[in-house]
């Protein structure tokens, strides 16, 4: 069976968007797996892999980091159904995946930091609070007071995505690991904050709904 | 003969990015067109297409304005070489032309725009000035002045975009109205103005010359 190593807050919560993309693949094409819990200070845990991110899979053999390198991993190992069914669509999905990693995860990283924060394992408090402190320019506390100003950021990207996603029923048409792949992004955001995302963009709402149903996640 | 209403500045110069995306249409699928040229104000001689910007086609009886809904009403007509050329392409290219619109064109617009005002036709200056003025909330001379500060946005652009093409010769892997798009978008750009804009980008230029060959332009 699949083994994923899954980055880990307090009360065992499962936040990482990265890993949630490698976690929809695993839901769409319904592959048996378990996950093996790393929190931030286990990144020596992962030396098996030649690298310190998450997330990571070993199959008998063979281990994959990157949640990329992961879809693509799986879609060959069994192809059906298909995250990328056609011409074009991996490459496609590629622009997609790189479009949510800048994009989305900028508008929505300064949102939700100290919701993060929060939901950490307490061993991983002070590198979290660091390392994105460092990033951010400024301290966590600071950034929670700007929260009012930074939803409009947000909000501009979502009203992007509903104007795609309001014609059809996946990003692509079909579904395809561009729809995966923003979903384990959001499924970032809803899991550590209580931010009301989808209020404004009923479509992406519905969207929201309908990846849940035929993930059954 | 199909007849494209094409915006015309000083000089008989066409730079507009999104009658470039339709004579890009046009040119892949080798379909013969002459073009009217039209100033910010000729509008008036667009009122019989129910709108007043252009790219507008006549085709015989048929009236089509807006560059995606040109792009898809030459796919119907003729549809070799395809420019939608699978499942879900239609849909993923709907989204880069989104996302074109949106992050290459807020990032380029405020870097070029003095170069556009330099080569409008006469009889626009006003109309150009007082609208983009607005749009930018500063003059087109302190715009021009801040030339150094906008350029890292548009390279911050441009390297998403490098780090895409530089696996595969077109956005999608294979040729689509993607790339179509975008070169429409940056002949608006090489057009009017003089900046080297691959010069840190070595894969963004091979695919400009590419691009350039297949389409004969």
């Amino acid at each position: 069976m699949i083994e994923l190593y899954d980055l880990v807050g307090a009360n065992d919560l499962r936040f990482s968007p990265f890993c949630w993309r490698t976690k929809a693949v695993l839901a769409y094409k319904k592959i048996p797996y378990t996950t093996v819990p790393i929190r931030f200070s286990d990144k020596d845990k992962l030396a098996f892999s030649g690298q310190d991110r998450v997330p990571v899979i070993k199959d008998a053999e063979a281990v994959v980091s990157d949640s990329w390198s992961i879809a693509k991993y799986l879609e060959d190992k069994q192809p059906e159904p298909k995250i990328f069914p056609g011409l074009g669509l991996r490459e496609a999905c590629r622009f997609f995946n790189l479009y949510v990693d800048r994009a989305v995860h900028a508008a929505c990283f300064p949102l939700v930091v100290a919701d993060i924060f929060a939901k950490v394992d307490p061993v991983d408090r002070t590198y979290f609070r660091t390392s994105r402190e460092e990033r951010l320019g400024v301290t966590l506390e600071a950034m929670a007071a700007k929260r009012a100003e930074n939803r409009p950021r947000v909000q501009t990207v979502l009203s992007d995505l509903e104007a795609t996603i309001a014609e059809q029923d996946y990003f692509f048409g079909v579904l395809t690991y561009a729809d995966l792949c923003l979903f384990g992004s959001f499924k970032w955001i809803t899991t550590v904050s209580e931010e009301p995302l989808f209020s404004s963009t009923p479509a992406l709402q519905a969207w929201w709904s309908r990846m849940h149903e035929r993930l059954g996640l």
